[in-house]
C-alpha cells in the first residue's frame, strides 16, 4: 500500500497504525540440516527411529502380541526387542526357548506405561517424559518407566528416568522417588533424594505428612535409618 | 618431587629440564554425555543404531538370507528392512508375497556394496566412505553405494553418497561422477560435475582423456550436448 493511500484506508486509529505479527516458532529444526555450504548437498538427520516408529505402528512383521492385565493388546517384533533388550533376548532367543510362543502375558504394568516402553524401544525416545502441560503426569510416568526400564535392562530409558526425577524432586514426589531409587539402584538419584528431605526440619516434616513416605515406610525400613543419620549429622 | 632435589636427580641438562607429554586426542566424544550439570545424571546417546548393529552381526532372529553373483551369503531380518526400505517392504510385505521366500538373489552387486549397504540399513551410517587414509577407495564406495541406495530407496544414503562425491570432483572422478549422477537423478550434483568439467580448457581436455569419460558417452550420450552447452556458452 502507498503512503498517501494509508489514511484513506481506514486502518489508521488516532494516528497510529497496528500491525498485527504471527510468529512461528519451531521447537525441532526441521528435518533437512544443510552439513556444510560447500558440498551444497542438504543431508537429512538419521531417519532410523522414525523408520522402526512406524514399522511398530504399521506393525508389519509383528510375531509377538503382549497382553496386559488390562486387556489392552499390544503387537510387536521379537528381533527388534531382543536386539534393544537382554531380557528379552533372553526369552526370545535364550534356552528357555519361549521362542515359538505367540502371546506373553505382561502382569504388574499399566498399558500406557507398556506402551511408552514399547515406544522407546523402537524409537530410543520418550515424548511422555516432556509433557510441558502436565509435569506431575510425567514426573508419574517416569516413576512407573523408571521400574519398567530396570525389569527389562533398558539402561538408557532407566537414566532418562532418573534425570527427569533427579530435576524434578519436591515435597510430594521425595519420598516416592526415594523408594523407586532404594529398589532400582539409582544411587545418585537417592542421594539427591536424601539432601532433600533432610535439607530442612520444614521439609522433612512437610514430606513425613505424604502418602509417599508410607509407601516409602512399607516398601524400604532401612532407607529410614539412612535418612535418621544423615539429619542427626546435619544438625550437629 | 621438591625444587632442592631436581639439582641431584640427573633430570636437568644445561640448565634445563624437558618434559615428554603424551596427548590422547579423543576424534569422538565418549558415549556418556552429561546433559546438565543440575540433574547429575549422565546421559548415554542415542544407542538404537549400536544395537541393531549387534542384531545384524548375531544375526538372532534372521529369517532372510541373501546370495551375491561371488557367491557371498548375508541373513538379515525382513521387518527391519522393510522399515528402511520401500523396495523391501514390497518385496517382503506386498501383494507378490515373496514374504515366504528364505533366499534372495542380488545380482549386479559387489559383496562389499552390499555388506556397507546392510550396515547402513542397520545403522544408519557409512564408515567405508570415511576412509581417511585411502580417500579414492572411499569415493569408489560412494559411486557403488549411490547406485545401490537408489536401487532399493535409500534416501537418506543416497544423499550421503552424493555429498561425498560432490566434494571429490576432480579430473578421475568427474566423469563417472557425472554419469552416476544423470543415471539418478542428483541435480546438484550433476551440476556441480558439469560446471567443473567445463571450468577451463585444460581441465576438459584432462577429462575428455580419462577412462570415465569413455563411460560416459556410451551411458549418457545426451549429457554430452549439455556439456558442449555449457563450455560454448562459457567461451562466448
Amino acid at each position: 500500500m502507498k503512503r498517501d493511500e494509508l489514511p484513506r484506508s481506514g486502518y489508521l486509529v488516532n494516528d497510529s497504525l497496528t500491525v498485527e505479527c504471527t510468529l512461528t516458532v519451531l521447537k525441532k529444526l526441521p528435518d533437512m540440516v544443510v552439513v556444510s555450504a560447500a558440498t551444497e548437498v542438504p543431508l537429512p538427520s538419521s531417519d532410523l527411529h522414525r523408520h522402526l516408529g512406524e514399522l511398530l505402528q504399521g506393525r508389519k512383521g509383528a510375531d509377538v502380541t503382549f497382553v496386559l492385565d488390562s486387556g489392552d493388546r499390544y503387537r510387536a517384533h521379537k528381533n527388534i526387542l531382543a536386539a534393544r533388550s537382554p531380557v528379552f533376548m533372553a526369552e526370545f532367543f535364550g534356552n528357555m526357548n519361549e521362542r515359538s510362543s505367540q502371546t506373553v502375558s505382561i502382569g504388574d504394568m499399566q498399558a500406557a506405561v507398556f506402551k511408552a516402553m514399547l515406544h522407546f524401544i523402537y524409537t530410543d525416545m520418550a515424548p511422555e517424559l516432556d509433557e510441558e502441560h502436565d509435569e506431575p503426569a510425567a514426573v508419574v510416568m517416569a516413576q512407573h518407566l523408571l521400574a519398567a526400564a530396570d525389569r527389562y535392562g533398558l539402561d538408557r530409558l532407566k537414566l532418562i528416568c532418573e534425570g527427569k526425577l533427579s530435576s524434578n524432586i519436591d515435597v510430594e514426589t521425595a519420598a516416592t522417588t526415594l523408594a523407586l531409587a532404594e529398589q532400582h539402584n539409582c544411587s545418585v538419584l537417592k542421594n539427591k533424594c536424601v539432601d532433600f528431605v533432610t535439607g530442612s526440619p520444614e521439609t522433612l516434616n512437610a514430606v513425613l505428612a505424604t502418602d509417599g513416605y508410607k509407601h516409602l515406610v512399607e516398601s524400604c525400613p532401612l532407607v529410614l535409618t539412612e535418612l535418621l543419620k544423615v539429619a542427626h549429622g546435619r544438625r550437629n
